[in-house]
């Protein structure tokens, strides 16, 4: 792994995401596109919109959720300092949110919002192919600004993580460039993950801006880095992102992942699973092993490795927070008795 | 079975209960004890040990619970007419039970209470051995009162099911005497659930009162049972049950059950699973398997059947709501192609 540790870092791993509530359920495709829900992407909806979802979806499990969350709750529960940005409502929702990712050993202090929107929901309906289809009610996600960057927290992280999905709202995509400017200013690393391939449609320029000027670790499915340069050939889109980062993890489903640094392309083949129950949070997790993995030191193919066998723990069951031991999981992936 | 439904009944059951929701956790046998919960049982605790106890404890997940409201939602489910009676408050977890319930085809029309407590939560700890232990913070449940009893639907159900919690406060036990009274003057059946061993230990003598005046149909594990009557002997508890009600089903773990009538006792051994998760809603889903039968005029062996395939659902995962297609379950179990 070309980028190493520094030692005068209080944190490994910041998160800056949506703060989510995720309602998982089952549902069959028709009732996806009765509700206008394109299967396997994420959707964003207005409160009304959600409030007729949810009056018709079938009985829920709530689980807290976001995706760099759920990552950074994951690396939090390996053992490592990490802290979340994240925006909130003080309703039951938000204490739900803000109990589970300390509880998973991780900061949190972004205070909580106390008036106007509930704390945000993603409505995570799981159909019988164990794809999963997203609706997110953003909610009080949408008044996290620039005045919740802690910079001082940010100048003493190793990796700022930055969630895509952010980009959908200008103040939050204020908050993530003041992250990601404070990171590099301060000599840090910048993370970010693409988080959907309609959320990289939406917001192209944006993203190839940042990546040209602050990312130098990037998370992206095929269909994400496709649609962000535009390119059809997975070689050529390497080699794009070649130009532009040090480190990047393009994740293929089955098919494995490649992990791209500047000189060499890794292929890690994915770990199978028994049965495949809900792929929520499969990328989640992935970037979790990974970011794991180059915290502890690891070379691109452990890296690789560890996050394909805690993307396989997560894809096991329903929700997209790890319900077995990690360490052990990663452990064995990588030929360790245990990955902490 | 000696019961049969009679044709002028709008549901099949209403249940009585304590509108509650988990929030689900792993948890090691010291954090138990450090808390001073009784493993294996149910703990009532206040507003402050509840606060304490969340603080301290690993990151959850939020599933609707309650242990009659579990039963019911399950038997609506597998399309039975069913209703149910409880109390939350109008805050988010309480929008959560609702919604749940109301999704599993069960119609729920408690006005929730607009202030005083929160919704009830119920902590559930499921140590490595797959036990789960149980701190309840009652809430808004301890605002249920005779008011709450619609005596219509009472007499428009067949059989009227009381959890045996609803005696720890004394406002939910008038509203179980109501219930219990306005459903035999109709010539409806009662039946109760004796919930937990600690719970009848509360409640002896009111317990044996109801049973004495008013329950056809008793649900209790066999540590139930044997408290309630205050005797060690599982025949000669049998024999007292036999004495007070026209059937009972007495659970005993991977014992199997006792299904006692008037005349007669039937074993039913219990279905075996591949691995216990999580035995939390056991109790429940044998009733719901047990009275789904007997809305079907099942005979007494059937109903045993169909009640312990129910259960081995449940102890196969995290949480007390079913998330396998009970009909086909129960179905297998009794030999037919569908349970419904």
């Amino acid at each position: 792994m070309p980028l190493s540790r520094p030692d005068d870092v209080q944190f490994d791993l910041l998160g800056v995401g949506n703060a989510i509530v995720d309602i998982l359920c089952h549902a069959e495709d028709a009732f996806l596109s009765s509700h206008a829900l394109n299967k396997g992407t994420m959707t964003l909806i207005d409160v009304t919109h959600a409030e007729s979802l949810y009056r018709d979806m079938a009985s829920g499990v709530e689980v807290s959720g976001g995706s760099v969350a759920n990552t950074i709750a994951a690396v939090g529960g390996l053992g490592g300092r990490v802290a979340y940005i994240g925006k909130v409502r003080d309703d039951q929702l938000g204490t739900i949110f803000r109990h589970d990712i300390r509880a998973s050993g991780v900061r949190f202090d972004t205070p909580p919002s106390n008036d106007g929107s509930t704390t945000a929901r993603c409505f995570v309906m799981v159909t019988p192919d164990a794809a999963r289809t997203m609706a997110t009610h953003l909610g009080a996600c949408v008044e996290l600004g620039p005045e919740d960057i802690d910079t001082d927290l940010v100048r003493n992280t190793w990796v700022t993580y930055l969630e895509g999905y952010l980009w959908d709202e200008p103040r939050a995509q204020s908050a993530l460039r003041l992250a990601a400017d404070t990171a590099h200013d301060a000599g840090r690393l910048v993370a970010l993950s693409l988080s959907d391939p309609f959320c990289v449609d939406r917001h192209r320029e944006g993203f190839r801006d940042l990546l040209e000027s602050s990312v130098d670790i990037l998370f992206a499915n095929e269909d994400e880095a496709r649609s962000l340069f535009e390119i059809d050939d997975l070689d050529e889109v390497v080699r794009s992102v070649q130009e532009r980062c040090d480190v990047a993890a393009v994740t293929r489903g089955p098919n494995g992942a490649l992990i791209v640094t500047r000189d060499d392309v890794v292929e890690v083949p994915a770990v199978s699973v028994p049965r495949v129950i809900d792929t929520t949070g499969a990328g989640d997790l992935f970037a979790a092993g990974f970011l794991h993995g180059m915290v502890q030191g690891w070379d691109a193919e452990a890296c690789g490795r560890a996050g394909a066998a805690a993307a396989a723990e997560v894809i096991g069951h329903i929700g997209a927070r790890p319900e077995d031991d990690l360490a052990t999981i990663i452990g064995q992936a990588i030929g360790q008795e245990t990955a902490r």
